[in-house]
């Protein structure tokens, strides 16, 4: 995923032990973050609006770089945003107040141990947030719990298996990969967006839409070869360079060679293309 | 590219010469074709549309999978579609007869040698027919010089490495691999989607907009499973597979685990994604 994540990885075995969150929680990150989400606000959020008097449940809020769009967006809902690191709720405390938004309850909380009743919201919005995680249909599972029946679940997830480019290049390839496979390590899944459709079928949501969000930048966008192509993708594949070449996945020559060449994509007469996903669905009515 | 295109490859030294087209000529190759273009039609083609009296060019009609879908929806305009290949020209003619269509000539033409008058079109139009070029650039140099100051060219084209799917599978990727290698010998670029727009730009053309189509299949689309994902990309990956094992690019056992994966991805659980790219420019009105 791209957007906003630093958020629900549960202390697992697997995650956030050895170099933690694979993007880092540098301030620069917190940057990237915030350039990428409103480039990239309308492509994803422009078809989520909430009702008056919704109760909903942002699972996994981060930074908050979603949660200001989400509050602004339904002004009449209530969200209740949660994450398990303190400090990212820190920064998306002071993003909410900074929006002079009042309808945002921030929260630490675990979405393996949510502390709420059963059925207490009316929907739940989940973005960046499963890519991270080791079992990402137990934790939908866990959501559904408190999602009242006849509710909706909303889940994005960007896929890095969907990234391409011109000029093309083996080694912007390689460096891809080295993001993938770190994620791997971490416990989570890079490519978890084109999953997206069989997971919310497996939770048990019905009606099930999802949506293709495609990124597409040629010269004619050079706004979004700035904000997406190299301020966001390409700086977010370069970030973790010395956790890639420690790890012998790539060599610097390699890994600096591919990160040129995914910012060369960025320049008139080059293309990048990166798909998000979002999915919708209900949860059954009747359920216990 | 995935629609149609035994036409107009030149009869350079790496094309038609070897195993020829990279799909073959046989009648199950053209009853692909046909179950595919129904499937994408509106995809592609639901935004073009030509004025009544407009002349215009189709450069590599092939069979006419396209023929008769642009005829249809632009009743007014003229269309000249041509195609290198008189097999191909045989079997469009009898579509477009049996369409009833009344405004289409079918003629035998080289791209790289047109036998019309300069600027004697008022729009151009091509569709699979770049990515088996060995040229590509020269072809629309040559298609700009029969098309008239301030009319269109279009251009749509696939792109194999916007194929991805779940799930993900190594020999599968290593099928489609081959059909990129295949074709690159035959003088093309089964890649070259992503490309359109500097194509178009470097043309000389104005204006340009590219757009892709994406074609995405979920188990929600059981319909495209087998229209696309199965009848269209699997049958296409599979058709060359003597030919790939001749040449060493892949060992039988892979080659046909591949193929099995790309199918099993178009079951209730699986996802597939492609993307088609689709370029419309304008030429320099004031040019020579």
């Amino acid at each position: 995923m791209v957007v906003d994540h630093r958020s629900s990885v549960p202390p697992s075995p697997h995650s956030a032990m050895r170099a933690g969150y694979v993007h880092g929680y540098h301030p620069r990150e917190a940057e990237r973050l915030h350039d990428q989400a409103n480039t990239l606000v309308d492509l994803l959020h422009a078809d989520t609006a909430y009702p008056g008097g919704a109760a909903v449940l942002e699972a996994g809020c981060g930074v908050g770089a979603q949660t200001v769009t989400l509050a602004r967006r339904s002004p009449g809902a209530r969200f209740t945003s949660i994450d398990v690191s303190s400090a990212s709720l820190d920064q998306a405390r002071q993003r909410v107040s900074e929006a002079a938004l009042t309808n945002v309850e921030l929260r630490q909380a675990d979405i393996f141990a949510l502390p709420f009743p059963a059925e207490s919201f009316d929907h739940v919005f989940v973005c960046f947030v499963l890519e991270h995680l080791p079992r990402p249909a137990e934790a939908l599972t866990a959501l559904m719990t408190v999602l009242r029946p006849g509710g909706t679940l909303t889940v994005i997830e960007g896929d890095h298996g969907s990234a391409y480019f011109h000029p093309d290049d083996a080694d912007a390839r390689a460096v891809i990969d080295c993001l993938v496979t770190l994620q791997r390590e971490d416990g989570g899944d890079a490519t978890i967006g084109r999953r997206v459709y069989p997971l919310l079928i497996d939770a048990g949501l019905e009606a099930v839409r999802v949506s293709p969000r495609m990124v597409y930048v040629d010269g004619s966008r050079p706004a979004l070869a700035e904000g997406f192509t190299r301020r966001t993708f390409a700086a977010m594949m370069e970030a973790p360079r010395e956790r890639a070449i420690a790890a012998g996945l790539v060599s610097p020559a390699v890994f600096d060679a591919g990160v040129r060449a995914l910012y060369r994509a960025a320049e008139p007469d080059g293309v990048f293309c990166y798909t998000f996903f979002k999915g919708v669905g209900q949860k059954r009515r009747g359920d216990a």
